[in-house]
């Protein structure tokens, strides 16, 4: 059994990885760790827990990288940002893998990551973030298999860059033209006490937030930099406007993209079926990617709770466009089933193990 | 005191019609008409009402615009689309006026209405059409004024219009490049009994429907195509990309639009300043419309049982884009309320009596 | 104009007053008072006031009973437990009257309050306890109309209360049998920021909290126990059981409540139309109070945002209970609402004045 | 591999059965079959399962419970009142064992059934009835090991009575005092197209329904009937009060439940000791009961879709009552979840096979 521990496991993300390890038969939660609530039993703030942890670990304990890296195979940490870069260590990645759900690792320029996250100082080995490996699982597999730590991309990335990337990698959209407009569940903004989210605050609303600002717009920009230059790009960044939106649900993203399609040489316009092509090419064989049939549209009810990400789009004769959708649970395949997933390929496991199973909505 | 009747007053449109009437201090409904519920009491179905509608009009009655037109001065039809159309006459529009909810007299060209909502057949007199009047209030006052009949806009319409309107008006973005990202509640999708509008496959999910196909399309891009003119445009239709989606709330309406701006004549771009200036221009006196400032965006819960538009916006350097997002009532001003404050006009009431009422979310 | 200053005027209730008396012909608020806001603009934390606040009074001011009484008519205060008993003096009450929606002065026996309410210290002149009015209009409307301090009752008490009161008060049940089971939407519990009350903590999901502990059962109890005096009962205390639930909405409560029908002189039990009479004996007359017709029972959506209690019951000729059910909306009848009827009364001013709205839900 | 039919596979209950099978290890589902959908794919119906159901069982097929004992191992039947009696026979039965999730075989004395099922007639052998078991696995479950036909209980049935079965059992309790207040989520109304259900019926609002008439109340009676039987009662049914509210959530049963306790033979009451060690008896070894400590109240959440029903439970020394709630999942042991409980009973596989999940909410 691989031992794992969970840095920051009373967050949202962290109880679901909770839940997931709990449920997964080759590995076992045996340290939970929580700045807040250490003392506390863990499922006495998750009552759904209770009765199915093992007695000796359900206290929760201080957060401590280093105990942890001694007590286990891998570590998840569900925390803010900042934390990991403050005090991970290659002492620590000697001992134990380390899965990083915050946004530490995720940008490999050094400057971006200061333009975005701003008065955040990190002391941390500059070798480690040209070490982590983005965990896009179906993107980066083979770079996961060896990694010691992982950058688990965000939610709101994950989602946004997978329904876009076989189209950008295969040179069929105007880059410049890329749209993403995204609609995300309240658990996205996390477990804290704000005003902010509050049910009555929340319910029966929708709004923008971080327009042109959010902190995952340079995260897809950089993952989908990557995919143009594969397509024999001219090395420009893409510049993208993402917009998040904040619906009154509990869990799902959709993310809506809209891009200008090139005219191929012919001066023509790629057609459904090629852009269909283009898909399965990239996902074909991906277990939790679900390519849709031809007017049929994703609803994040259907990835609810599952590891899957549903994918539809159509072709605008009108505007020659393309319009994509992707959605996707954001605390599975958005932040703890995809840092499981990393887990599974890292050790070797087979991938949709502990991972397997249908939306319940 | 106006006498007003109600096709379809069982509708979510129509019982928000009854609604705003019951509170308007000028107007009184009398005849209150529906096909399923014909027999019943208004007051049963909607137990909101009961002990508040006067005995003698709280039965349901069969509709007949015909007798309708004898009883009241204005009729307001909330009804699927092609009814009217299948009935209207001059002798009706001779007796009463009537401010049509449908989309039967949106379409000015008959081309594109026929090619939008195919199968519907209509043996209206074409004249009827030419003297509709789009009632967009704060864009179309003057004509309503003296109208006999008002084709009220739609939801999504409404909301997606206003927002852009100035700045397609002055010229300051590409229409070429505008995309409207739409969020909207459930009650858009009506009150009849369908399994995809059940609470259950609803709740706890978002959903992308009719993608480069909604009806609302065409009727966005007239209106937003006069404005082009206006602006010295070279008559060249508008073509956009409109993407609905539905969200678990019952109210509201959120349009996320996105345009690139125009270089001006020397080489730099619109700023922020230049574009609020536009925004108040065309809204600065507008009581129904509140711009907002700078950083604050639309939420559709401050809107929420109110006539107010909400809009926020912002410019993105990095794309030299525009983001507007404008947020509403789908059954107040996206509905009832304009049909209203379409009524207020006609019979040079004050637009706001009636109608001046804070969000209550 | 009445000059009303909210004290609190942040919180669910304080904003639902400010919402309630923007729309009052006879009323202005001239002082938003509020602890943890003062100094912001009122309009900038609740959006939907934009614009519709006189500028001079849109600045939240520091909380000040004393300086408020020199400046308003009437002072509402939507503040905490012990809160208006540690500063409320004569001299206020002198200059303005008072409207308290804390329990502060709701309980006539300072001795159950105290057991209630441990660990709050009141250094109130006992006077004004004794001189306060427990502003439930439907029954205490003549002791209102000369007060000057009135108790605003809770929620989940008015809302219980009127929904037994008649029966109690004629003597047609056994008070000993009475079981009170309430639901309640989550602005019942308040605006500051709490885990427990967010979104992602309360939505899909029902509970029941403070069961046999709840502070509104004193409440209930007390204005029970003088129905029940006044059917000539023997003065003995009533004890019920009353146990709320959190239910995954805004607003609204349902009380539902059983108690067992007390046989009649002839051995006979009070059967439907019995009750029906006794019902309309106190409501028949109530603008607010709504008594449904045989079979069709209260929805707390058809009283949201009005003033109005609907009420249903039923026999179970089984079981010889009777089990009734009232529906409010814990904002507007259940806080705000009453508040303003009871300003209204102090002030002889119509009842319904600014209070006369449908339900929009 | 067990062979499994669904006969009602696109209600909620159906689904949720496809669901559960899907991901248990020693069965699989081999005949999807719908009356209204017949011919259409189950994935396309429920986009979760897309991809993960075998294509050669994907199609729905007409029902046929003749044909299903054929090709199954066992039947689930997830129909209307009335169906399975008018087409179950012995030959079906000696061919695949049935559980049948509709009320056809709960109750035995068929004077009752016809008094609350008015108008269905049945044509089957009444040794059917006989030999159906009550299928509440914690209960029954010797008679369910060998058992043909499941009479699978209702969900608010499940909860309700196993809330309250020990108290009942053990005489601690005046079973003529017991009254069942029972909130539930709105996927117990179904799948059919019903206004009352639409999202904007149910959301923001709560309401009773089917008071002293719903049919799960003599279900209760009977059941804890026998309880009361088995601790020595007098053999005098019991009646009680049941009343069921719809909730604005998805999935979850809570019942809230009270009633006086009996004095003990010196005069004194149960205490809290005393009762919780009465459910210890019956529940300590229960798996999928959870009795929660002193002081901790279930919330359905935490037993959403999970096989857990949780039990809380306080003794009000005031009124000399005990208050006990219980919630669960009505999918999931409310309906599919104990349906393949007694599954894996019947064909002894260990009881929590393919239903060990954590709830996740």
């Amino acid at each position: 059994m691989i031992k794992v521990g969970i840095l920051g496991a009373t967050g949202y993300a962290g109880e679901e990885i909770a839940r997931i390890i709990l449920e997964h038969p080759s590995a076992e939660c045996v340290f939970y760790a929580s700045r807040s609530y250490a003392g506390q039993r863990f499922s006495d703030i998750f009552g759904n827990f209770r009765g199915l942890i093992d007695e000796k670990y359900d206290v929760l304990r201080e957060p401590s990288p280093d105990v942890m890296a001694e007590e286990c195979d891998v570590i998840f940490t569900a925390t803010p940002q900042g934390y990991l870069s403050s005090c991970l260590t290659q002492d620590i990645l000697s001992k134990a893998k380390v899965i990083d759900l915050s946004a530490d690792y995720r940008l490999k320029d050094i400057e971006v990551y200061k333009k975005w996250y701003p008065g955040i100082e990190r002391n941390d080995d500059p070798s480690l973030l040209s070490e982590a490996v983005y965990g896009l699982c179906e993107i980066n597999r083979e770079s996961i298999k060896d990694a010691r730590l992982i950058a688990n991309p965000g939610c709101f990335t994950t989602c946004s860059i997978l329904t876009a990337y076989p189209l950008v990698a295969e040179g069929l959209i105007d880059t410049d033209t890329l749209i993403i407009d995204a609609k995300s569940g309240t658990s996205g903004a996390g477990r804290s006490a704000k005003v902010q989210n509050l049910f009555c605050e929340v319910n029966e609303s929708v709004k923008p937030y971080g327009v042109t600002t959010h902190r995952h717009t340079p995260e897809i920009e950089e993952q989908l930099g990557y995919a143009k230059k594969s397509s024999g790009g001219d090395g420009s960044p893409i510049l993208i406007n993402f917009t998040p939106h904040l619906i009154p649900m509990h869990r799902g993203i959709l993310s809506t993209e809209y891009a200008s399609l090139k005219a191929l040489p012919d001066g023509t316009y790629p057609d459904e079926e090629m852009i269909r092509k283009v898909y399965e090419k990239y996902y074909g064989n991906e277990h939790f990617i679900r390519l849709l049939p031809k007017g049929t549209w994703p609803e994040t009810r259907f990835t609810s709770r599952s590891e899957f990400t549903d994918i539809g789009f159509t072709i605008d004769e009108r505007t020659k466009r393309v319009v994509m959708a992707g959605a996707l649970d954001n605390l599975v395949k958005g932040a703890a089933g995809q840092a499981v997933q990393n887990m599974n390929i890292m050790f070797k496991l087979p991938e949709e193990e502990g991972l397997d199973r249908v939306s319940a909505f």
